[in-house]
């Protein structure tokens, strides 16, 4: 089985993958799509994902080639190929509440917080930043309080999970849009534990700036 | 184990695992959350869910009561306990692609159309139906695209999955907001034949409307 991940360094959904291949220890080859020469809307990339969003995972396998789309979905599919180590250890329960807490920022926090729906809500730059920075905090708000039920060192327990994986990058935006991670006093400590990992630090954006 | 589902009759999220429930003949008590009375932000209710929403699954089991939040998470859950009949069947690659097709509506569609967002985005109701009609036009464009490479009778082949759960609730909102289904052949066609399933009439809105 051969795997290629398109993506893009400051795609938060992009590191959320790269993340999960750091842990697994999958060997993975890495492509960039650059998202600001527009590639993303190419004959090759809509191929490859119509909806022309990163990150697209290429799995050839046995002489067919599959495109998967959609990071939470990639991830999902990561973990029932290789089991461990486990990004949805636990029991049902803790693992439903993994996929909960992975849920507050795949879709109440990220998609409406994004560039497109930005740009689509005003052109003002300064009424964009205000947008962005308010679902930030509205979903870094309901994470935190759902969180503190389950942290240990990282989001459930002390151990790296999906959760954190959807997290982090999280965490990554709000600092670029000047959301301070000291309003979210657990958050704040997660973040700063997860960079302490070497998977963490290996996916992140800078790594991969081009 | 006792299974209590917290929802409200026109939340499409609320639809999604109520149908869920049909599919799979699990038995589950249903409780009413009325949104326009603010009964979600009520006590009671946030102390099942910090974030107020619904659906919310209260869970009693050994002795203990455990609360299940984000429809994809708990829709996960009942697969993981009830394999059958499956809302994700396939191999790897077929359960990847529905969950993808369910993402592109769970993260990708209905967050960014929901009414919070409209509100946030203008006080003007005109500026919010479009507002609204705009984003669940991408988002269904997004998922026609993608749903004509495995559409069968329904979203992957002949049978509902996951994907299907979380299609035709927004194939409700789109014609609340009056984005004609006719518009998108493939899924008007797929609308109509989950109309003719009785697990689809048993959870629809009006079943359930107080």
């Amino acid at each position: 089985m051969q795997l290629k991940l398109y993506h893009y360094w400051r795609s938060s959904s992009s590191w959320r993958v790269r993340w999960a291949f750091a842990i697994k220890k999958m060997p993975c080859a890495f492509v960039a799509v650059d998202l600001l020469k527009g590639e993303q809307k190419g004959d090759a990339h809509l191929k490859r994902n119509p909806s022309g969003h990163v990150p697209v995972l290429e799995v050839e396998d046995g002489g067919k080639t599959f495109f998967l789309t959609e990071s939470l979905a990639i991830i999902e599919w990561m973990e029932e190929i290789q089991k461990e180590p486990s990004l949805l250890p636990g029991n049902s329960f803790q693992r439903a509440r993994i996929r909960a807490l992975s849920e507050i920022v795949n879709s109440g926090t990220q998609p409406v917080q994004n560039l497109k729906v930005q740009k689509f809500h005003s052109s003002d730059p300064e009424k964009q930043k205000e947008w962005t920075r308010h679902w930030i905090r509205e979903g870094l708000s309901a994470y935190e309080n759902l969180v503190k039920e389950t942290a240990g060192k990282f989001s459930v327990g002390d151990t790296v999970t999906m959760a954190d994986l959807f997290l982090i990058p999280q965490c990554y935006n709000a600092k670029r849009f000047d959301v301070p991670l000291s309003e979210f006093s657990t958050i704040a400590r997660i973040d700063a534990a997860a960079f302490q990992t070497s998977e963490c630090q290996a996916s992140a954006p800078d790594k991969f700036q081009p």
